[in-house]
């Protein structure tokens, strides 16, 4: 079957390619890319029939062509896609729906067509909202590949032949509490949230004391291309607060970690408590299932300073039934299917096993991780914690050949990265980690060492009730652990 | 059947819209909004079955809901939706076909989501390449909602509230030569072209003396939101040119005009003749036939510049496997239906009955259009030419109660835009063009007064080859005509 879905040789489709995309447009697995020709749930087939387990497509959150997903787009991609200057409910029930999973007052909703979009547009509504201009980023995030996203992502902007920071960008350190400015081993008593924060309040500060307000602070809830960073627990509550003390507007990027990914709540702003809560919220890619479809939510007030400016906001695509359709499709599989649930089931056995693997593999210097997003740490030396980057790449093409999908990001592009669809399952963890065990055998560096959980990260679990004394996951009962 | 289609009553609809969707977020016809359920070719339909003549949707490019196009994407949604780091066969075939429409060196293809992201990624080629900042825009222009296009965009940062011209942007004045700086009226023997593209070199000529180069000059090929301009035959040859003198990268922005709406060519800026090549372009909304799909097309030169930067780009949704499919499946059906010669035909038909209109309603100012890309200006009087924008809000308002869809845009909001899908027949035009003389009726402001066709858009027809003897549109020996 698969054969006939090509149209044709693999070696054609490279050599056009070549010709005809830009090549700064890069491929996976460069020396010897993968030709996909279909999907289905974590599984994606080569041209050949291969079947490959999928461990890092985030974008097919309930899963690739899901069923349900499919058929909703189908069926109103042929009765109507227009702009949203015309009523549909479809685009009234998605933002419902959408706000019905959040606190208030994140009440109203913008709906676009990508991450990157909905991050600018998050932009503009502070600017509108605050009248300031100076923002507050993140060390190595990533928010989006448009001019202004590369303007407040360092990942990209820091690069070498990168346009570099302008003067109305602050860049307060990754709260990576293993390899980060601050760090856990030598502060093993202290919060590092409330040090981290205090770096954000320097800024703020030093803004004020130049008569300078601040119009946005803006961070992944987990940071993903930053190299799957869990900030401490009481980080974002410290530092909203220092932010909303200067004027300023507090802005949660969910694009990569939203939708229940991190199990135990649907955002993973709420892993950090009540006293969290974002002035604006960008979701984006789990949201159409690969359907481009994003989206802004906010609070009434900052809605009503951007309708105030009487400029219209029209997105041509934004909100359009077909798009709406799909993300409503979405939401209702997530909750028919409990995947969020399964997130944490499975995602807790995936952290419990990672853990019996950095006792056997010194080459792991951390595994942190939350539901179905996790890192996984290689160092070459547990003390330097000096970055294993080719490593990592090794293990990537190895792993690959094993015909199972994972990727490497960070800083130093040594952090291994687990996000698989929503639908993985503890087979699929099992199958994940012993082969990984095999690979890393090639690459490791030494003797067995010990190696023990030493920190949880405290979250409060208000949304779900899981029984932890009846999973099958032994780590259960500490819901959200972060090992090293 | 239409009934089935709501979940919901209209007004419950509207408070949804209220409650939830930001409200800078504006619909069509504010007072009395319609909700449309379902689409098919040029009709929209409203929850009770009441059809619209759809003139306005020009996203809609091949029809809405076109069973070909609905087919491609159906099948392709469920087989797979990935992004564009692993092979597939779609992207290629989609650049292939792009490029093949296009004059050489343009020959790369960047995918993205929307023709907003589309301007975005042309300017950051731009500033690659030229490692230049300032940028050359038309007054009144518009292209694209996001922060770096809301800069180069005069339409919206000039609103009252707006943010204001940044001081890197250089605003050349819109070639109007019926309400511009420079008026056929006043100059009839001159070349306003030249004269327009003079102001161009001006602002080349004083970045040259600051020891500035230029980075870009961003132009529309037909200013549609600036209020359905055609610039005159020779502005972008010259324009180009003193660009170029000066470094600068020219950019063609088809998102509205592009594939084959302008009748004669595939492209726009093809009007102008041979030696009017930008040196990027960019296209969107017709592209996907409703779905989020736009692309920028570049020289190999251009996109080696970006590649050779080392970062890469990376566009989530940007050509995947599905958004390619119906980009291809909207390519195909252009040509199998030959809807850009029916553009033209009906294009010229259209134009010649709003001539004639135009004789017998004193309040149209000026006619302009070509292929199903039309403008109507209205005026309170011909020789002082001042805008009658209360008049054209009206028209579009009775309009709609004949159901019938129209807008109005310009800087003063008095230009009636006319821009169907390419499936608009002959008698739609005459159906358009006898109900739009009963409701101007209400609004003209005298007696008949002679109105003669006095200027012509010379064009190098190049890729067609229309016999003018033998078709039944009177005007189609003219084949690009402005009547004023």
């Amino acid at each position: 079957m698969a054969e006939s879905l090509e149209q044709m040789p693999k070696s054609e489709t490279i050599r056009l390619r070549d010709r005809y995309i830009g090549q700064a447009c890069k491929l996976f697995y460069k020396s010897n890319p993968l030709k996909i020709v279909r999907a289905e749930g974590q599984y994606m087939y080569d041209e050949r029939g291969n079947r490959y387990l999928d461990c890092i497509n985030n974008v097919a959150h309930v899963g690739h062509c899901h069923p349900s997903v499919v058929r909703a787009g189908q069926d109103q991609m042929a009765m109507l896609s227009t702009n949203n200057r015309f009523l549909h409910d479809n685009l009234v029930i998605c933002a419902r729906r959408l706000t019905s999973f959040l606190p208030e007052p994140l009440s109203v909703c913008f709906l676009v067509n990508s991450g990157s979009e909905a991050n600018d547009l998050a932009l503009r509504l502070a600017q509108t909202h605050t009248k300031n201009k100076d923002i507050i980023t993140l060390d190595h995030a990533y928010h989006g590949h448009l001019t202004s996203m590369i303007d407040i992502s360092p990942y990209k902007f820091n690069k070498p032949n990168g346009p570099g920071k302008k003067d109305w960008i602050h860049v307060a350190p990754c709260p990576d509490v293993y390899r980060g400015k601050y760090r856990e081993i030598d502060h093993p008593d202290e919060d590092l949230g409330e040090r981290y924060a205090d770096d954000v309040r320097i800024i703020c500060q030093n803004l004020k004391n130049k008569g300078k307000g601040v119009c946005a602070f803006i961070a992944e809830s987990l940071l993903s291309v930053g190299g799957q960073i869990l900030p401490p627990q009481s980080y974002f509550r410290n530092a909203y607060r220092h932010v909303r003390e200067v004027g300023g507007v507090c802005i949660a990027d969910e694009v990569q970690v939203g939708f229940g990914r991190v199990g135990s709540h649907m955002w993973a702003f709420q892993l950090y408590g009540e006293d969290a809560i974002p002035d604006i919220v960008t979701v984006g890619k789990p949201m159409g299932n690969g359907h481009p479809v994003a989206a802004v939510i906010t609070t009434p007030a900052i809605a009503e300073s951007f309708k105030n400016t009487g400029i219209e906001y029209f997105n041509t695509y934004g909100g359009n039934p077909v798009s709406c359709a799909i993300a409503n499709a979405v939401m209702e599989v997530i909750e028919r299917e409990n995947l969020q649930e399964n997130a944490l089931l499975v995602g807790n056995h995936l952290m419990s096993e990672l853990r019996k693997l950095a006792k056997r593999r010194k080459i792991i210097g951390d595994v942190r991780g939350v539901g179905l997003f996790v890192g996984i740490e290689l160092v070459r030396d547990r003390v330097t914690r000096t970055p294993a980057t080719t490593e990592a790449k090794h293990v990537v093409t190895r792993m690959k050949d094993r015909k199972i999908l994972i990727s490497s990001d960070g800083p130093d592009d040594n952090i291994l990265k687990v996000k698989p669809p929503m639908v993985f399952t503890i087979e699929n963890v099992n199958h994940l980690v012993s082969t990984l065990d095999e690979v890393l055998e090639e690459v490791d560096i030494g003797d067995e060492e010990n190696y023990e959980s030493t920190t949880i990260l405290k979250a409060t679990i208000s949304k779900m009730d899981v029984d932890t004394d009846n999973t099958t996951c032994p780590s259960t009962k500490s819901l959200l652990v972060r090992a090293n």
